[in-house]
């Protein structure tokens, strides 16, 4: 039996912090993990940006409350649940994702927490304090959790775009990149690169 | 971070061959993992009587059509699905299931999956020939799907109403036995029995 693992950003929806960057003219936030491999190090890399410009939980909510899924991405996965059991692993937090699952009809989204300053910390209040990954495991939570799939009798199918989708890629039964950069898919010439939907739909069904 | 762990039949919908029963007019299909804990010996009493009927899988599909989820068991996991993760957790198969999760929009579904005899196999085509767990672990799929989950660093809520159920629930951070038996209530009185989803979700609400 087959489960497929897909990646959130970039595969079913926008780039969360490049629509921030946007709407907030401030370029550096375009940097993500398919720029900087070490997630710790780009979030700490972000916090600093956002402390530094004033930006706290609310105002990345207002962002994200005006995005919608990329254009088919509903259609894609709607198709897809029909015949075949989909979980969504993010890097992102849930305090961000969930408008957006919502658009898509609540997928199963396995993804981290962030926290935040509270009352008690005067001024710093509602500015991001720090996150919370679901585990430490080498890897990081999304090999995790398709290894976790595995050992509960499930083949996995692996979609994603960037350095921190590979593991789980490279740990399933099969796996795609999707609309990943020209430097991944240079350095994985053994992993098909599909660019469409419907490419990648029937790539699925002649999985499953 | 929580992710509710639900069976299916009884909780959010009917007991497939309870109906079965019913439309067939065959009591003897009533009997289920309430009344039988050894799944397998269950199984082959069903396949027994499935065989000496001439009832195959497409029988059996054609009564789940006419199958709708619980009256409220939507609405209840539309509301679950917007502030927490949620995955059923069943001893069903796929070939039964699906048209209902359809109706319940597609939560995510961990269950198994039935075999029936091809064209091969003469006057048995259409037959159920048997059914491939997911997984042979002692305490069965469901407890093994709540423990992969903890792997990759959820607590897990679960649900259910069966002897089957137990071993899940008693594996989980909490739980809850649903609409359950007198018998299984009296033999667990540590777990919260609880009859209706407003005092299920507000119990979940109090958790997470």
């Amino acid at each position: 039996m087959y489960i497929v693992c897909m990646d959130m950003e970039g595969i079913v929806t926008p780039e969360i912090w490049i629509e921030f960057a946007e709407k907030t003219g401030i370029p550096e936030f375009t940097r993500t993990t398919r720029d900087e491999p070490d997630y710790d190090v780009l979030m700490k890399y972000r916090m600093d940006l956002l402390d530094k410009h004033g930006y706290g939980l609310k105002e990345i909510q207002d962002v994200i409350a005006t995005m919608e899924p990329l254009p088919g991405a509903k259609e894609f996965l709607d198709e897809l649940r029909s015949f075949c059991q989909v979980v969504i692993l993010s890097d992102t937090f849930t305090q961000f994702a969930m408008p957006l699952m919502e658009k898509l009809g609540y997928p199963t989204l396995m993804c981290n927490e962030i926290t935040v300053f509270d009352e008690s910390c005067g001024e710093k209040e509602g500015m991001i304090s720090g996150y919370k990954l679901r585990t430490n495991e080498e890897g990081g939570t999304k090999l995790s959790a398709v290894r976790a799939l595995q050992s509960t009798g499930y083949d996995t199918i692996a979609i994603g775009d960037s350095f921190n989708d590979l593991a789980m890629i490279r740990a399933s039964k099969s796996g795609f990149l999707f609309r990943s950069t020209e430097e991944i898919i240079a350095a994985n010439p053994d992993l098909p690169a599909l660019e469409t939907y419907e490419e990648l739909m029937a790539a699925i069904k002649a999985i499953v």
